[in-house]
């Protein structure tokens, strides 16, 4: 078994990676890390467990663990939620100690020697785990995209053999994003706002890296421009995206490279049977209905019309954070990368 | 004083128009007209009144009548909140009669002799009025836009001498557009439906008249293109426009565009201060904040960006439909073209 | 195996049927009925499936018949989400031919001949399907009651002993209990309705009958008196209960009651762990939280205080209505009761 | 004029105050105090307003003051929207110092010498300012109950001659009575939250005492009993009550009463025509459609049914809050109070 920790155990993020894994076939969690104010206490104590599934028996009982080198040793792999401040320098001291660390945090993706993964699409990237090895670096941080840079990209991946440059893109993203207290009821209902911050660059920048190409030693952006405007919803789970792409091809044409849409891997744990799935019916994706597909990991895709448009949604808890980077993790397994 | 009435005063829009008209400076509302079912009653028996205010007293007691040109004599302009289908027929018999039809409707808004039209920014378009005339029409009819329209080109129509060619859109619109029976809750709650059938095609065609020219006997489309991707999001009224367009120029010129904007003529009584409202704050406009600026008149623009990006939002049923349609009657009237 | 069908297949309760028996340990759901509009179609183009489960594959290609005897020929059991209007007679008839009815319809609730049954609150009430059998009938009806009634009940059921007379509830309901286009966006968002149409008079005396003893021949209202104040609120599933009743006991001794409370049989598939289960957290059972424990089946209880007051909650169309009939089926199948 | 200052002005019971006390006919506002962080800077900077009507311009340059004493030096009335924790202390020194406090806080209303008033209800309890005024205090405090409570108590003040002994109430709560921030939007969409910390206390003491005998020296709490069950539900604003009372007397009497209501005194400025409204429509009041009659200082009440029951709702911040406190302020000026 490889044990596995979790850093912010108590947050939105962090509930989610501890149902993902706490009755995981390859991985036996066992360190819940979160902050001072709820280390000691047992986890079902220190927790407000709100996601709609009862908090996982097995774990209940974990004493929590402060965040850190410390409570991770004798882990092999440690998944992070830590918000982006803490992350910085946490998981760099917890990787020099030798171990995998899994981030959801934005802290270290555009850093030059650590690959932004999202498996389907460019596991190629972990090569630079190697890197990180070669410099020194006793265990590795590897990190997975912004949850609507997630969905863009996974569906993206099955037309981007069509001379893709330019892409624009308007999201309209769920509440969950911003954490189970991001968002105030009296801001959010019966209103949009226009704005997340520092969203929009994350998506244009991170879309970039990780449609790059992997040339031994780093990544070399790939040549397009994403132009995004991103909106927070009422919606609770599951971020909607209308996309315009210049992919040379028909409509039809790309409605077909969405149905053959073929992963040229398959049999991780959490990898759902279809990462992308197209939505014949006139008025889908919506994300109350599809969010769920794949136990939350596929990414539905519909309304494929022509001037490359066509409308992405996925969950941005399970498929956009804690998902995405437990499978990273289990493809870095399945790769003996560590 | 001018007399008006409403056709289809019993739904969404109808119960818009009324609350406008009730107590108007230049209009008698003297005639309600609505479906079979209503006609006869009292308007206050007639009507389930859903707005937030309440039903106005000057109005309350008038008898329903019949859709129709029978019920129209006398009246010298007539506001149209019929469905499509009923308003393909009804309004032409109706200007034929000789009365000013004033349509919300999408029936005739592309047909030649029919003249397209938000007050503020295509009001040349009314000559042809003098088509129809000329054409054997002893009334005429006057359309506005459909909301998401009126939106996106009330706000390029500050900027529209930046030499667009381009338009992409995509709108977040609320449920009150639908009417009031016109979505389920069991829809729309904790969701984005990702369709609304037909509003693509009309942001696409109708912007074109829109900004096109009157040569004197017909419109000449304007030489742009429009990509629109339309969804329905848990707002109640308001629609939220995330739009990016080639205008040439630089983000600062572009937002003294916005603050900048003023309209050639003023005064007429549903018009507001300011059509087009430049917010500075990073996370506007909102709907729910925003959206009753300038009594429901006021299209708010904000997040001006590289890219031609910016926001815009307005109330979609006030200066989204009926609200638009008695700005365009008003200007009429103003200008005698009746 | 024991042969299913489903009448009114199509609707709200009617797809929650077809997701509680489409995989069935016990029962072979080979027949789905629906209107003539959907009579001939495949199940899967019949239905707009609005789960946020997948519809089931197992069922998806069986050809839909029309409601009635005909159709229902072979089947041991039919499950009925037909309105009542429709339920009136067409069970009756069903019935008649030999088949077991269980029926989420209001329609024969308060038949003198018919039990009104909570699977763990009053079973000893299947006692009425012989007297029907006694009277001529070759099947059977046997109802579940209204969504809220059973919430209500199935707590009480754990205090009963403490000599209640007088019951006061508020509900709040969720909006799917009305169907699926059965409340406008319009109406419910943003807002509560203090009104739902026939509910407080089901609740009423529905829970009179419950809790009523059958004598041999037919049910003696239980001697206490239910007054009930129904609304509707922006919740999308489960129903929350505000009670107050005049149990004689401390606030521990109840709770207690609560804790402890167990059926005095198990293991039916569809029945859960708890039906009733205590949460002891100052601001629960809350329905986004708690309304999918034991898959839809539990009553969540919470916030015992002094006069007799405690909240209760619960899936209003698993528990309370789809869910309900299914485990009464079960219930009869294991008693040998058809 | 009378010069007069908001206490907590940036907060959302404080923006409700400058929003009624900007443009008062009356009251001159000529101060604003807020916390230390706001302190200095103009209002309009300091507050991030939310109110769906813009900042009243004739404040927005106000430079905001801390809260205290020497900030309160030359007002005759301070209006406190100030937290419990603050409100206690400070509303005592600036009432030593003169001035009159009307305080929408918890924290005095059921202390001894201060009066808690519904100004349409109880306005002889103003009797204690002068026992205030004896007992060496230069100012005095006025206290308006909670939100949930004015609009029970403001209902029954039509019934109250029917011997109520008994109340039993279920309040279904706006988000907005939590402040701006304190109601996670994940924790109320599609949601209920059935507890507020405090809220059934307050109701149970505080309508005792607002319905209470004042004997010249202090109040005698009425003699009858409430047991609340208060909710938190997805509306922005208006409360709804389910009331069951033992109210001697039939439906249509009650019914009359609610009808025929009428308020001993009228003509301050921000008193309703009606204080309380009956509305006969099956299903009102509702929040959304009712909550602005008579400028939201209305409550509603429909649905009066046996067994004493009946609902009522009201705009909760301003007919629950500021406006309540406004109200106060107008009637002690009116009498001469102070």
């Amino acid at each position: 078994m490889i044990n596995v920790g979790v850093l912010g155990a108590t947050g939105a993020v962090g509930q989610r990676f501890v149902q993902l894994l706490a009755d995981h076939p390859w991985f036996n969690l066992e360190c819940l890390m979160a902050s001072e104010r709820s280390a000691g206490k047992e986890y079902r104590n220190a927790v407000n467990w709100r996601l709609d599934t009862p908090l996982p028996e097995s774990v209940g009982g974990l004493k929590v663990k402060p965040v850190g080198v410390e409570s991770s040793k004798g882990l092999d792999i440690v998944f992070s939620a830590l918000p982006a401040d803490l992350a910085t320098t946490v998981e760099r001291d917890i990787a020099n100690a030798g171990v995998c660390v899994c981030s959801n945090a934005s802290s270290h993706r555009m850093d030059k020697d650590i690959p932004l993964v999202i498996a389907e699409v460019n596991p190629e990237h972990l090569g630079l785990i190697e890197v990180q090895h070669d410099a020194g670096c006793d265990g590795c941080i590897v990190t997975n995209p912004n949850c609507s840079t997630i969905m863009l990209v996974s569906a993206l991946n099955a037309i981007k053999h069509r001379n893709i440059t330019d892409i624009k893109v308007a999201t309209m993203q769920a509440i969950s994003g911003a954490g189970f207290d991001g968002v105030a009821a009296m801001a959010i209902y019966d209103n949009v706002i226009p704005y997340i911050g520092s969203e929009e660059k994350k998506m244009e920048t991170e879309t970039l890296k990780i449609m790059g190409k992997f040339d031994g030693a780093e990544i070399v952006d790939a040549p397009l421009k994403v132009s995004a405007s991103c909106n927070r919803v009422p919606v609770i789970d599951g971020h909607t995206l209308a996309v315009w792409t210049d992919a040379k091809g028909s409509v039809e044409e790309i409605i077909n490279d969405f149905k053959n849409y073929k992963v040229p891997f398959g049999g991780l744990p959490t990898q759902p049977e279809k990462s992308v799935l197209y939505l014949d019916q006139e008025d889908r994706p919506q994300p109350r209905l599809d969010r769920n597909r794949g136990n939350g990991m596929t990414v539905s895709v519909g309304r494929v019309r022509e001037g490359g448009r066509f409308i992405a949604m996925g969950h941005n808890t399970i498929r956009g954070a804690a998902g995405a980077s437990v499978l990273n993790a289990e493809l870095i397994v399945s790769r003996k990368l560590i």
